[in-house]
């Protein structure tokens, strides 16, 4: 067997820890199937003294991930510190200055300076790889880059957040509002102090950023991803959702052709048979479209000590067997400018939901917007009966261009009548 | 980019069509994600003179899959001819003894002589791949291979048939009989004029076969897949297990550990939670567990031109891009033996069907057979009335060790008023 691969490893919290026990328990069998031994030369973390359940001391203990990067002996970085800049991206910098390969988990990292540092691993002729940084166990960059390689691939779209799909699957289950569950997954760890990376989507559309990149070989483009997170659904649209036949997740949706790409991660109604409406609690799932191979799905644990680690010690086994490549599957400078498409240029059906006085002649006020713009109703719900008081009004809406609806919205919103600004949620008839 | 990989094409049926096709259309991206072009420049089939929709005249044309395997000018044979023994086996015989790489989509030649072939490649210094082999567009050897390289797989599951997968979802849509459905399926296209590969689940144990190689490490070992069709399946079957909340299934499950593997295809009922359970018609879908990962679950279509020429452009293209690697998962030499665990040993749940005669103490007869067997039961089934004529009797038992069902079985079928063989469906509580 050819000489051990050497890694330094950068933080040692639940991905650390968790990739540290899968190399204890199955690091033979990685061993075989990438052709070499791994061994950990390095470590860098805050805390030296804290019992990770693991012996570090033949291991070099580094404090600054910078530091290990430039002056430690090893082949691979795995980088696991996190944030898109500050230490993780002058470790991995340093990485690539050193002639060295980068493993990471940091999606934040790579949506925002994805191309760059790319490229910036291009020119040491060194791999970058970030497997865990995209829907946790499953392989599904792999999937993309090397599975689905002889496809055009026309839209794909996931549940690439655990909290959030955690969250929105305990509202639908319980019947309970946001902020209750969102206490409840923070006291049981599924949800972070400050949630707002997670609920506000935000943690969504940096994977959505890559996972499109790969898919339509274009720069990565974060900054054009439409973003909507989840605060905004009440306990009533899981009601009014299933009624109809639906189920809300959140969704990061990229699709395009020739004209560009539309990127966007926002709640979504998809009808109960859809591949992604199953997946519930703290799972993923990806779904393909190619030309070629048609549907693929994808599912698997989004997150958590485990699947992270078996997603950066597959990354790891490809460097040791020389299955290298390009981070977005092609050379860094062959990736097309992404041409971002506008949210007001997409075709979809949409649910409304309102609060509005009852009093004879509001619903023949709004429906009178509805047709003004052409925009044509499939079913409203009306729950109830108070004279005089709001009552939630719930519209299903066909097929028609965004720019519309917001326009009709805008002017539902303006009514005496409307109490509260709509809320709308996107349907996608996925898989129906 | 570097010089065109040069591939030679034997087989120019419905996949062979559908690579040519791809490579038309979606040659300039592979060629990128490559790093290389992909050019055909020699093609073998039996009738030259077919239109195949696609210029074949400036590329040499061989009549003999072995000759133009040894003579031609390429470096990926492309097999697309099927079969275990004779020309496909003939022609990647000669690819390696000229030097050359292997793409293939023929299942049952891996399934037979895999290990040799995997150490034929290897002391060639070249590639055997074959991601079309086994379940059509889903990269699910790539998956297990490389995705999941860091983890144990405990078990593994799936539907690996297409052909039976769509018999048994029109059976339970529209409540006929096999038959009916089968006779259907070959006019549609769906099933072959000789069924049985597809129907007696030998197709399906092929390609059980290898993804237990590949997810256990160990040689091939399909002459100890237990193999189940589904011919006895009825369609009153399907109603049984509606009415008991299960799907039936043609499932090929792979499980094990220290002591070996046992592999298997047979009808299965699986509640309709379960992944696969969703997974209708043409699909496949592959489920896997692994120590660190968890469930992993990936569906996609199962056969036809466009998926099976996608997995096989997606090996091409490894090839191009250098991501070599052994055809299962680590060296040849280095595959355990296989150790078979019989069926025998099967730890889980039935569901039996038997026509019993209508007449009091018959149940008790049964039930008795059972109580003397230890093996207890969750539910019973019996429809109508009909006093000294044959009724079905559907009985659903608790967890048993197969040997023990199979002797209380064969005490119910001696029984006078038991009048044909009892069929009998395993269970299997994935998901649930």
């Amino acid at each position: 067997m050819a000489e051990a691969l050497r890694i330094a490893v950068a933080g040692l919290g639940t991905v650390g820890g968790g990739l540290l026990s899968l190399l204890q328990t199955n690091g033979d069998s990685l061993a075989q199937r990438g052709g070499r031994s791994i061994e950990v030369t390095a470590v860098c973390a805050r805390d030296k003294t804290k019992d990770r359940g693991v012996d570090l001391s033949a291991i070099a203990w580094y404090d600054d991930p910078a530091v290990m990067a430039t002056e430690a002996e090893y082949d691979v970085l795995v980088e696991l510190i996190g944030g898109s800049e500050g230490p993780a991206k002058l470790a991995c910098e340093a990485a690539f200055a050193a002639g060295h390969h980068v493993v990471t988990a940091n999606k934040a990292l790579l949506a925002e300076h994805g191309t760059a540092l790319a490229k910036a691993a291009e020119a040491a002729g060194v791999t970058l790889a970030y497997e865990a940084a995209v829907a946790g166990g499953i392989p599904i960059i792999k999937a993309i880059r090397e599975g689905l390689a002889g496809n055009q691939v026309s839209s794909l779209h996931g549940i690439l957040n655990g909290t959030c799909n955690y969250i929105l699957s305990a509202m639908r289950d319980t019947g309970r509002d946001f902020g209750d569950i969102l206490t409840e997954a923070q006291e049981l760890g599924y949800a972070e102090a400050d949630p707002s990376f997670d609920v506000d989507g935000v943690d969504a559309a940096h994977k959505l950023a890559l996972l499109a990149s790969l898919a339509f070989g274009t720069e990565v483009d974060f900054a054009n991803v439409h973003i909507e997170g989840i605060r905004s659904i009440s306990a009533e649209d899981f009601q009014y959702a299933g009624e109809l036949g639906f189920e809300i997740k959140l969704l990061g949706i990229v699709d395009g052709g020739e004209d560009g790409v539309r990127q966007r991660v926002h709640p979504t109604l998809v009808p109960a048979a859809a591949p992604v409406a199953a997946v519930d609690g703290v799972f993923n799932a990806v779904v393909t479209e190619g030309d070629f191979v048609g549907t693929s799905v994808f599912v698997g644990r989004g997150a958590g000590a485990g699947p992270t680690a078996s997603a950066v010690a597959a990354d790891i086994c490809d460097i040791a067997a020389g299955r290298g490549g390009h981070a977005f599957g092609m050379p860094a400078d062959a990736l097309a400018e992404s041409r971002s498409l506008s949210m007001d240029g997409r075709e979809g059906g949409y649910y409304v939901r309102m609060r509005v006085i009852d009093r004879p002649g509001v619903i023949a006020e709004v429906t009178g917007i509805l047709r003004d713009q052409a925009i044509s109703m499939e079913s409203i719900i009306q729950r109830g009966r108070a004279p005089d008081e709001p009552v939630d009004v719930v519209l299903v809406l066909h097929e028609t261009e965004e720019s519309r609806m917001i326009g009709a919205l805008e002017a539902i919103a303006a009514l005496d009548t409307v109490s509260e600004k709509p809320y709308l949620i996107r349907i996608e008839r996925f898989g129906a």
